[in-house]
């Protein structure tokens, strides 16, 4: 597991006072960052350098997030396969887990444009921080939405 | 089938030349506008009027989209619940479909703090802009994840 | 003068019910693209071909932005130097002027690190867009900032 | 003076490989958080009690950021007047002073909807953390404008 810190901004907030959907797109993608230095350590975005490109991601919103309060992030990986893996991750405000997300990330090779095989000393990497089961959360009121 | 189209600023473009998948998360957020006015013609965010909420979110990146052109923003219902309803999401560059979205969102009474029965008349609304059948598409080479 | 038209987002509005100062970054650098295909008509944003680099922003605050109605923006060049120049730009809602911004823009050779002189016939197209004067206006209560 | 780190993301780099403009208007909001807190502790951002707008940003950009290394983000008060303040602001990256931002906050009862003189209390709060001099950066080659 990764953890980072977020400090919420005022504009991070909504017309209803909470911290808008779109801004979570945001914080996972920089709790990320260790995923992509097991990759690429300099985080160097050169075409030659760079394997690694976005198929998916999906966030759910069990928990209102508010201004005043600093957010965790929690970044795991869920799933290794042969040429992509998914990254789980969380945000806790005042230990209220609030969102849940994932991201399926292609590794890829820009140059000549084919997918490629992950490599076996990554995918070592990544498997050190597996989740061993993604949490099922009992909805708050406003998020079951089973119906 | 609510359409809208948006241009992409110098900003909105990432280390790698695309469009980078959190500016989906606001296109698609400005692009269901038409469907916050079914419930609050106004836009009016009082808690007192306001009743939806966002519960989930999910982009499919299937083709890169780039700075030069303008991108176009399809909406449509693919779901009507009970108290909650899914919202379909298409960005079109160049004749290309690039991104496939979904936003679940649920009915909910801000004040007291409960989920509530979409009205009738919402439901009958909404029903008038849902997709026969959502595409599956094939996805081009780096987006083939399911490895 | 470029004028082009947006639409606010959920996602736009602040806590306190405003368009967020933040949003007019983007907006106004949207804003500027058909300024920056005067030197690069297909936004290629390679070092080799692209040729601008911001130096300064700066935004006035004049009148509050609102969710529910469209936005006009409108770029003007306020300035033309031998290596610079400089955008003005406005922001309006429902006929009133609400932000009104600058943009100082380099010319600038990515591949050799150096300053350039803006060329002559680019010079000229900039000068048809000159605002004869930018206007003072007078602030709304919020914004007397003088004091 | 308060500081706070912030760690770029990848979406944060614009097409140039450079953190894009835009960026800095929202970290720079968010390490005000400190001179919000100073007039309303818990952020909480009702009409009742929030006392502050914002009139005017503005943004040097003296040196380019990029996606490898945390930012640290520097704040100050340049100025303290009858009803508005000046918070003057930097951002540094391997010991580089990257940019300078001023942003001028106007206190205002929007109950009322009249300015409204700061009180004193808040006055000698906020005059604990000016700069005794904003320095004078001697600009790189991209961002010498003065032409």
């Amino acid at each position: 597991m990764f953890t980072t810190t977020v400090i919420p901004s005022f504009g991070d907030v909504d017309g209803l006072g909470h911290i808008n959907n779109t801004v979570l797109a945001r914080w996972f993608e920089m709790a990320r960052n260790p995923i992509f230095r097991i990759f690429e350590p300099n985080l160097n975005l050169s075409h030659d350098v760079w394997r690694l490109i976005m198929a998916h991601t999906e966030f759910d919103f069990v928990g209102e997030l508010f201004f005043e309060f600093d957010v965790e992030l929690r970044t795991y990986i869920e799933k290794v396969g042969t040429k992509s893996f998914t990254v789980y991750q969380e945000a806790w405000q005042e230990g209220r887990l609030c969102v849940q997300g994932r991201a399926v990330v292609v590794h890829y090779n820009f140059k000549e444009g084919v997918t490629t095989p992950i490599p076996k000393d990554k995918k070592e990497e990544l498997e050190k921080h597996m989740i061993p089961k993604v949490p099922k959360v009992p909805k708050n009121e406003p998020y079951e939405t089973n119906d």
